[in-house]
C-alpha cells in the first residue's frame, strides 16, 4: 500500500456550497483515508506511517486542490476530428463531414484519438468520463493507458438489442474484459431516432440484469423532437418513459428541447440531466432549460460531448459556458451561480453515477482523485474568491497536476502516464491518411 | 534601426476570409517591412540587412503567427477586484462591492491593478487595448511599463466639461504628457446616464478640436434604455444621434438593448459596436442583437470589459463565448463564423480606431504586432483548421511569445517587461490593505 501526506489548501463542501480551508489529506492507496487540520511537526511522528510502509509528503502551498472534475458526456475517439467540421448547418456537418470519416476510419484510430482527448482532459484537471464510442475495445484501451476513471459504453442502434447483435456482444465483452476499479461500463443506446422501442426496452433489461447504468442522445435537436412527434403522437421523453427506461441509473445527454410535461417526468424518474452548452450551441441545437430543470429538482451535470462538436474537452471552458449563458437567457446575474457550476462536474455527476461520497468530493473515505491548481497564475489572481475564480476567470491552464485512484497523472505539468509525442505522431499520420 | 527576420506560419487575409501560409517576414523597427516566401539560403544572403545593422532571425516552426489582438473595451484597473464580486443583482455588484472599493482605493492601487491585468493580457495574446479608466496617470503608466498598445480615456461624467472639470483637464494632461507611438487617448463620457447632454456635445466638440476619437458605455441594461425613454422620451442611441455625438470616430460599447430605430442609426453614422459578451451575461444584461447589428453593416469588435464582471482579460475566453452565444440564440451554426470572430478582434478593431492595415493584420508596412501560438498545444492539435482553432479550441494557454511594435513583450512564455513577482507582491499587499 502507497501512502501520501498531503499539506494544502482544499476545496471542500460546506452547508451553504464550497469552503476552501488548509489541511492535511492523508491518502492510504486509493483512498482519502483522513483529513485533519494543518498538520504540525509534533502530530506528525505520532500519525506518520510505520517505516515499512513506502509514503510520501507532498507540499501544495501556492495551491489550491479541488475534487477531480467529471465530463458526463463525450465521444473520446472524435478528438482525431478537432476543428474539422466548422461554421456547418448541421446535416453538412453530420452526413457530409463527421460520418465519411467515421466509416472508414481503421479501429485502431480510434484508440490514437482517444488518447489524444484523454491528453486534454488531464491537463485541463477531468479525472474521471463518461463515453459513447463506437470502435470495439479502443476507448476502454485509452483510458487504461492514460489511468483515468472511466464511464464507457459501445453505442447502441438499430431494431432488436439480440438480431443486431454485434454491438451489443461487443459492449458486454468490453465489459468482462476491461471493467476494473477504474473502468466501469454503462450500456449506450444512441438516441430514439436510431434505436427502435424494442431496443431500447431490451436495453433497458439488461442493464438491470447487468446492473449497469444506461445511457442515450435525448432531445438534442429540434428535428429529434418534431419527428418523434409526428411518428409516434408524444415526445422523446414520452416514448423513454412508456418503455420504463427511465430510473436513477439513467443519464440523459442534452434535453434541449423539452416540450409538455417533459420536465416533470424527467423529475419524477430521478435521472440525471447532462447538459452540453458548446455542443448545443455550435451545432445550431440552442439553450437547455437549465433554469426550469434545476427548479424541479433534477439532478444536472456537465459534459463537453465530442470534440467535432465543441471543440474542446476542457471542462473549465464549459463551466465558463453554462454560467454566462444562463445567467444571459434569464437576464438575472444570480442564476447558475458558482457553487451550482461545481456541483454540476462533481456532486452531480457523482450522483449520477451512483458514486455519491467516494467521487467528486474532499472528504474522508472518498477516492484520491484530486485536482491541483496552480494559484499564482494570473486568471486566479488575486484570490478573492476561489469557487469564483474556478468558473469565471479559470481556463483550464492553471491545472498544474492531477492524481486519479491515488496516482499521480500529471506532476507539475508533466505528463507521466502517456506518451503525448507519440500521441501526436500517430494522430499526425491518420489526418495525413484519413481526412 | 533593429532588423528581424521570422521564418513561420502566417494567418494573412485572402478574399474568402483568411488563409494561413508558411512565409517570411521582415521588420524593420516597430514595422514589417517585407513578406515573402518562404526564404530560401541563397536569396538570404542577398537580402541580408548590411552589418552594420543589428538583426536577429527567428525560428517559428511549430508556431502560427496571427495579428496581436485588439481588446476594444476594458477598464484594466479593476482586476484587482477580480473574482471579488459575483453572482449578485447588480446594485448590489456596483453599489454595495464595486463603488465602495473604487471610492476609497489609494490612486496608485490603480498602477499595480492594472498591471496585472496587462499581466494576463499578454500571456493571452492582446496586444493593444481599449480602456476607460478613473484614477488619473495610471493605467497609461501602466500600459508603458509594459510596453502595450494603448487606447486610454479618463472617464468623464456630470453636467458641465469646463466646471466639473477636474476630469476633463486630468484626460487631457494625460494626453499631452504620454501620448506616443503605442499610446493614444479616447475622450470617454461614461454613459448617458451619468453625463448631461450639454457635457455630451462639449465631449463632442472637444474630439474634434484634438482630433481625438470618443467613446462611451451605451445601451448595456434595460434599466438605462426604459429610464432614458421616460426621461427624454427617446432611447439612448437617439439622444447621442441628437447631439451628434455618433461618427465615425465612436465606439459604442455594449449596445446590448437596441430598440426601435436604433440599429439603423449606427448604421447611418458609421460608428463602431464593441460587444462584452461575458460582462453582458454576467451582470444580467443579456445577449446584444448581433445578427441583425452585423447584417445592418455595423463595424463590430469585441471587448472583455474589466476583470469585475467578466472575470478575465482572455479574448481568446471571449471569441469562443461570442460565437457560442449567436449560434445558440439564433439556432444557426452557421452564425458568427470563425473569420468574423477573428475579424473582430483585429481588423474590425483597426477599422474603429482608424488604423486599417496597419493594426489587426499582418501585411507589408502593418505595425509589427503579431502572436505566436504553440501549434503543438493540445487543444489546438491536430491543426484541421486553424480559423477554427482560434475560435473553438483555444483557451489562451496557447500564447507562446508576444510582439508589440516590433519588440518581445512575452518570449517563450517568459514575461520580458513586467516583473511579475513585484506585481503580485503589490496587489496582494492592496487585497489585504483595502478589499
Amino acid at each position: 500500500m502507497n501512502y501520501k501526506i498531503i499539506h494544502g489548501v482544499l476545496l471542500l463542501p460546506s452547508p451553504d456550497g464550497y469552503t476552501t480551508e488548509k489541511k492535511t489529506i492523508y491518502i492510504e492507496g486509493n483512498r482519502i483515508s483522513r483529513i485533519t487540520d494543518p498538520m504540525e511537526d509534533a502530530s506528525f511522528s505520532v500519525d506518520a506511517p510505520s517505516k515499512e510502509k513506502s509514503f510520501e509528503t507532498i507540499d501544495a502551498s501556492g495551491k489550491l486542490i479541488i475534487p477531480g472534475l467529471i465530463n458526463m458526456h463525450t465521444h473520446v475517439y472524435m478528438t482525431i476530428m478537432r476543428n474539422y467540421a466548422d461554421d456547418l448547418p448541421f446535416d453538412k456537418w453530420l452526413f457530409q463531414k463527421v460520418m465519411p470519416v467515421e466509416d472508414h476510419l481503421p479501429r485502431e484510430c480510434a484508440y490514437w484519438g482517444s488518447l489524444l482527448g484523454l491528453i486534454e482532459m488531464i491537463q485541463t484537471g477531468t479525472s474521471c468520463f463518461v463515453d459513447m464510442h463506437m470502435y470495439h475495445e479502443q476507448s476502454p484501451k485509452a483510458a487504461s493507458t492514460a489511468g483515468l476513471r472511466a464511464y464507457i459504453g459501445r453505442g447502441l442502434v438499430g431494431e432488436d438489442l439480440y438480431d443486431d447483435g454485434r454491438r451489443f456482444r461487443e459492449a458486454i465483452e468490453e465489459k468482462e474484459k476491461y471493467a476494473n476499479d477504474l473502468l466501469s461500463f454503462v450500456l449506450s443506446p444512441h438516441a430514439v431516432y436510431t434505436c427502435s422501442r424494442k431496443l431500447l426496452s431490451q436495453v433497458t433489461v439488461e442493464a438491470q440484469k447487468h446492473g449497469m447504468l444506461k445511457q442515450i442522445h435525448l432531445s438534442e435537436s429540434k428535428n429529434e423532437v418534431e419527428n418523434c412527434l409526428k411518428e409516434n403522437g408524444i415526445t422523446p421523453v414520452e416514448l423513454l418513459q412508456q418503455i420504463g427506461f427511465l430510473d436513477q441509473e439513467t443519464i440523459l445527454a442534452h434535453c434541449v428541447h423539452l416540450r409538455g410535461d417533459d420536465i416533470g417526468i424527467l423529475a419524477r424518474t430521478g435521472a440525471s440531466v447532462v447538459t452540453n452548452p458548446a455542443s448545443n450551441c455550435k451545432l445550431g441545437n440552442g439553450f437547455a432549460p437549465i433554469g426550469q430543470i434545476r427548479q424541479a429538482g433534477i439532478n444536472i451535470c456537465l459534459g463537453t460531448d465530442g470534440a467535432a462538436s465543441n471543440n474542446s474537452l476542457n471542462l473549465f471552458r464549459e463551466m465558463g459556458l453554462l454560467t454566462m449563458i444562463h445567467k444571459g437567457i434569464s437576464e438575472d446575474p444570480t442564476m447558475a451561480p458558482a457553487p451550482f457550476i461545481i456541483d454540476s462536474v462533481t456532486r452531480n455527476a457523482a450522483a449520477a453515477l451512483g458514486r455519491e461520497g467516494e467521487l467528486g468530493v474532499i472528504a474522508e473515505n472518498a477516492l484520491a482523485d484530486l485536482v491541483f491548481l496552480d494559484m499564482n497564475s494570473v486568471s486566479l489572481f488575486p484570490a478573492n474568491n476561489p469557487l469564483s475564480a474556478l468558473c469565471y476567470s479559470a481556463n483550464g491552464s492553471e491545472v498544474d497536476s492531477l492524481m486519479v485512484n491515488g496516482r499521480f497523472l500529471m506532476r507539475k505539468r508533466e505528463m507521466l502516464t502517456i506518451d503525448t509525442e507519440r500521441v501526436y505522431y500517430e494522430v499526425g499520420k491518420i489526418i495525413d491518411s484519413q481526412l
